[in-house]
């Protein structure tokens, strides 16, 4: 099989210009989804695409498509991709790359003369991030018909402006560019992203073959009290919330942490009311992540989270509101084993790993047969200016998804 | 002994005139310590000051004094008063009516042509609740030679903003006012205050005669643990400030809190960083705050809080700093029979009573004979804006205030 060699070169070079779109002092990027610096983005990449001739079209949830047409239009296109938008102190990194890395491979095959039987198709999903408009994966769950365009059109950020406001001058901004309907049929969909763990780094791989990506759930809790004199109200008369709290979280770590190796609990947001030196907690309100590979034991937690919750609440009230509820999901067993294998032959030293944070990815696999590639970050380091990924390591990931959109391209039926 | 009586309707007047400045929609007052609130208030009593032919004065930590100058004025003054700060969401009468019945027991006895020996001064110590500026009773504590004043103006608020700054610009807003020197001798110091707890009135009584305040401690705590990412960063491997904390805390309620009847125990500030849903906790701060009317008990207490947080801590990082450290004091015999016996001509209901919580006349009883009145408020609720004292109740300890002064002024020797 004909492996067309991906230029590392040409990747970088495309990878660092589109980072100075937003580029902060410390080197990092403020890119946010809908934002003037996403616009200029777009155009960015669409020039890339018109100079290799590739055909650039959009959804109405604001997600950009490159497409390399294939010997028969009529098939369901093969999709590879990530997103462009970032945290507001994010990295150049985490999304960028997967998105380069996917243009990069398509134009590595066309130039190699492969010819596909079926569209290959470069993806930039909508907020996936989710900073400025929250929570994020907003355009491939409008894609997967996860969450409905207009559920996510109402959405505000923090100034108060909507989705709809944002999308809309998006698309006015790019007045000749053709829609495509959400949820279009998809062949396949794979996604090159960077690790944001430690693993591969630490086992010196340059390749992880994701597995899939661990459940999440996650809530606001509010424990309810009542404020007082610390000098003067007898603590058998206290309804104190921060003792309610203290009572919750010193079994929550134990029996919902402690539940097994794989389990990922954190408490990492608590607002005391009136958080006053001399006054009676009346009010605590925290958050609370839950994440783990297996879905049942997911489940088993959070209901275990809830009782002890409501066990340890009183004399205070508490009131639960489930945030996220995404279930565990595995990728595609063939796309993983092309990926092993498309690894292996250029001799990249590569792991299976499951990804701890979300991804498009994710919701992609509900509507066709999904892959990962990851590739190691330093120090395990993203959502931050010093995110940093080796430009080798770029390459590595990206001539292995080359390799495998080759063969899915040049097959009778993908995947 | 003639007993001139006070104008109830004078006093509730200023009163409600006071608690126009700061004043909330729910009827509480937000006049924190060395605001434009402030100095608005001190132009107000300034006005009352100067109609009543009162002396005006402030020493340099920004304690106010009114003087009704007696025949000798090379003796010390008697000195009556509490604070005009409040709470972010305080009420109208803790501190403010303590300043206002001193106001008007000086003006009853100048009315009632009284001839005074020696000095008669109402004071409004500077920052007794350390709400903006902690810890409060600055004014007091300066004054008394408790803590030194380049400390206290040191301090900054949550802005940033020093006492040094703040201070400052009060005294440039009263360029005239003259400055009286820290700790100028007094022959005694009376406070009428109300209770801020639930015994007078379920007791039924009027007049509290406060036999001491209960001693107090307070810590800042600092548990530096380290940041990461909640689905990625394992579980075994985290330092997590909160777990930390929660391991803590989970003993400190029930082992110092649940010592005896009698101790008080609260964190009522706690502060989490970064404080991101999905970020492990990386440092939490929070403030202790131990009472107890027993010197030895609240030593024993002291400790032990020290010694559960060093066992709970690791793998965090653990570092106690020692606030506040007031032993329980007790208040002068002498004056404490006076309050008692002016009660008991007037039919007024009294009954003997510990302070819950601290007062500047803890500070001051270490300079001279000290005492105070309590008077009851509803439910025993201050430190809020439906905070409430019956104008009866605030007339009755004011007679009676009036009462000791009355005696303490035209007495040869004080007290």
């Amino acid at each position: 099989m004909s492996t067309p060699a991906i230029s590392p070169d040409r990747l970088m070079a495309r990878l660092m210009r589109l980072a100075e779109i937003g580029a902060l002092p410390q080197g990092g990027v403020d890119r946010q989804a809908l934002t003037d610096g996403e616009i200029a983005a777009w155009r960015l990449i669409l020039t890339w695409a018109e100079a290799e001739g590739l055909e650039a079209a959009c959804d109405d949830a604001g997600s950009l498509f490159l497409t390399w047409p294939g010997a028969d239009r009529a098939l369901p296109p093969v999709l590879a991709g990530s997103h462009i938008d970032t945290q507001p102190t994010g990295g150049k990194y985490d999304g960028a790359a997967g998105v380069m890395a996917a243009l990069e491979a398509v134009v590595a095959l066309k130039r190699a003369g492969v010819t596909p039987r079926r569209d290959l198709t470069v993806v930039a999903w909508m907020n996936e991030e989710g900073s400025r408009f929250a929570p994020g994966m907003m355009g491939s769950e409008a894609f997967a018909g996860v969450r409905a365009l207009a559920e996510i059109r109402a959405v505000t950020d923090a100034e108060g402006v909507s989705v709809a406001t944002a999308l809309d001058a998006l698309h006015a901004a790019f007045p000749d560019l053709p829609r495509r309907p959400l949820g279009f049929p998809v062949a396949a969909y794979l996604e090159l992203h960077i690790e944001q763990g430690p693993v591969l780094e630490a086992r010196e791989k340059v390749v992880g073959v994701v597995t899939g990506i661990q459940g999440k759930k996650t809530w606001e809790v509010v424990v309810e009290g009542a404020p007082g004199h610390a000098g003067t109200l007898a603590m058998a008369e206290r309804r104190d919330a921060l003792a309610a709290f203290a009572r919750m979280a010193h079994r929550l770590y134990p029996e919902v942490g402690g539940h097994d190796e794989q389990v990922m609990f954190t408490i990492g947001r608590l607002v005391m009311e009136p958080n006053a030196p001399s006054v009676v907690p009346a009010r605590v309100t925290f958050r609370v992540d839950l994440r783990h590979p297996d879905g049942a034991a997911l489940d088993l937690l959070g209901a275990r989270f809830g009782a002890i919750c409501a066990e340890e609440a009183a004399p205070c009230r508490l009131a639960l509101t489930r945030l996220v509820d995404a279930p565990p999901n595995g990728f595609d067993a063939g796309l993983m084993a092309k990926i092993a294998a498309a690894a292996e032959r250029h001799a990249i030293p590569a792991m299976p790993i499951l990804s701890a944070a979300g991804h498009d990815a994710r919701h992609l696999a509900k509507v066709c047969p999904s892959a990962m590639i990851f590739i190691p970050c330093r120090d395990g380091v993203s959502h931050a200016e010093h995110e940093f990924a080796e430009p080798a390591h770029i390459a590595a990931g990206t001539q292995v998804l080359a390799d495998v959109l080759g063969e899915l391209v040049r097959e009778e039926t993908a995947s």
